[in-house]
């Protein structure tokens, strides 16, 4: 089954304690497509402006994601500058320009309007919804969210929360969303707001997966250098869509493994800067990954 | 096989945010040897004062726990008073009075000394080696250590590590101990100083083991309230150490069973103050909660 996505297109300048690159490919919805696009065939909602290079274009193309929902439109795109502190976890924005952003209205095509699989990734909520609207027989749909919205946009957000089958989010806006130090706490009150299931994401520490009576632990792979964080959210959320709709059925065991995809495909992405990694990445290379996962975590019955 | 325990015996304040209870059992040995007795025999090495209360010894006993080389001093019994902050992670000691144990020179009754498994417990390194130096034929040696002993014992304690099989400690000591930002470079860091194998205990993100060529993840049992952390760490190598004893085998498959066992003993010990938990605990609750770590982890192979 395919999947579609929307969320944001950017053009990021990316500055670590050791390196700095300006004009790479970025947003929300660039990882979460290619991400995705390792386990089936993407369709992408989005907006950029006439300033977007058509290498970003090939690219996406490359990995075989369906442009049909991609809006160029005169003005620039969106362009965010972030900064990463030694430590990796530690991040400043220092500057975003919305551009074309500011006014978008996605609009889906006719051919999107029925795809089974949606990843709703990081955009204002209420952009977020407005795509929903639009779909007619969605079977799962993932959604992400960042601290910004969580702060200026609860109840859009709420809305959304009653929409969607689950909530991908990380552990400092599960905090910040619930008001719960514990994310044990966190998690499930996430679900009492409306998904069916939640993932709370603590990068080094692995992430946590919530369902009615059901409870997943998955590890982080064990990465001694970090090259760059960004986008490791929207990947993980992006493979674990893309394997689902792969797989076209949403059981704990199916659910399982979509973390262990997502968590994978993840730690490829942070190995190189923007989706440096990805574009050399193979299937081959993710199931070698995830057997990896495998002996890391695995022990027999006691 | 037996195992053999030292560390701190205390009469512990405790104070959360909603409790406080005073001249309760802790020190590190203490819940070592508890949490350690529900797999093997364990004989303990410390030193109470004329003020420890008969009660403690009788817990102990009914625990089985061999008290040959407990020596019982003329004086008052190491007291620490501590206070956790509404985020259980946040401990400050509010005071210390080392009282007996200013003194103490561990003597190991005969019997004591040919123990094939040892637990050094955290007490100053000096003292760990000063057991060491009376064990004749110790098979693996666990050792724990804390932020005190980093700082201020540092040599005494790289000589403990060239002499010890696996160490023990916590995430931010770990990051304290070898200055790395990641704590894969610091698991592995400890390793090149002389242990075969390193645990770096996380809390509620769980643990990470390494050695040569071995990595093993363990997760966190999702508890949604803590009632007392205190000695979690300390049941968790107890319990490492009594069921590698049991088995009297270290492979990789053992000690990551042994990981399990520890982190859910420590799971049950936070459930209540001082030792309140473990006093009503059975085997049989340890292997239904080993269960439940099996079931929340446990993924197919894709």
């Amino acid at each position: 089954m395919s999947m579609l996505i929307t969320g944001s297109i950017a053009l990021d300048t990316v500055k670590t304690q050791l390196e700095e690159h300006a004009d790479l490919l970025g947003g929300s919805a660039s990882y979460g497509a290619i991400a995705g696009s390792f386990f089936t065939d993407v369709h992408l909602v989005g907006i950029v402006g006439e300033d977007f290079p058509q290498r970003y274009l090939d690219l996406y193309r490359k990995h075989r994601v369906n442009l049909d929902g991609l809006q160029v439109v005169p003005g620039k795109t969106f362009r965010w500058h972030g900064e990463y502190e030694w430590d990796m976890n530690e991040r400043r924005t220092l500057s975003v320009a919305l551009n074309v952003f500011e006014h978008f209205e996605p609009q889906l095509p006719a051919s999107y309007r029925r795809l089974p699989y949606v990843f709703l990734a990081n955009i204002a909520p209420q952009l977020q919804l407005h795509v929903l609207a639009q779909m007619e027989r969605a079977k799962f749909i993932v959604a992400d969210t960042m601290d910004l919205w969580i702060e200026t946009a609860r109840e859009p957000l709420l809305e959304l929360l009653r929409q969607v089958d689950c909530l991908v989010l990380n552990e400092s806006e599960a905090r910040q969303f619930t008001k719960e130090t514990s994310l044990i706490k966190a998690g499930r009150k996430i679900l009492q707001w409306g998904p069916r299931y939640a993932v709370v994401k603590k990068g080094e520490h692995g992430c946590l997966l919530f369902g009615a009576d059901f409870f997943f632990s998955a590890p982080a792979y064990p990465l001694e250098d970090i090259h760059d964080p960004t986008g490791a959210g929207d990947c993980f959320a992006g493979a674990l869509t893309g394997y689902l709709a792969s797989r076209d059925r949403v059981d704990h065991d199916t659910l399982r493994k979509a973390v262990i995809y997502g968590s994978a495909v993840a730690s490829f992405n942070v190995e190189a800067f923007s989706l440096g990694r990805l574009q050399t990445l193979t299937r081959q290379d993710i199931e070698h990954r995830y057997q990896l996962f495998k002996l890391m975590s695995h022990f027999e019955i006691g």
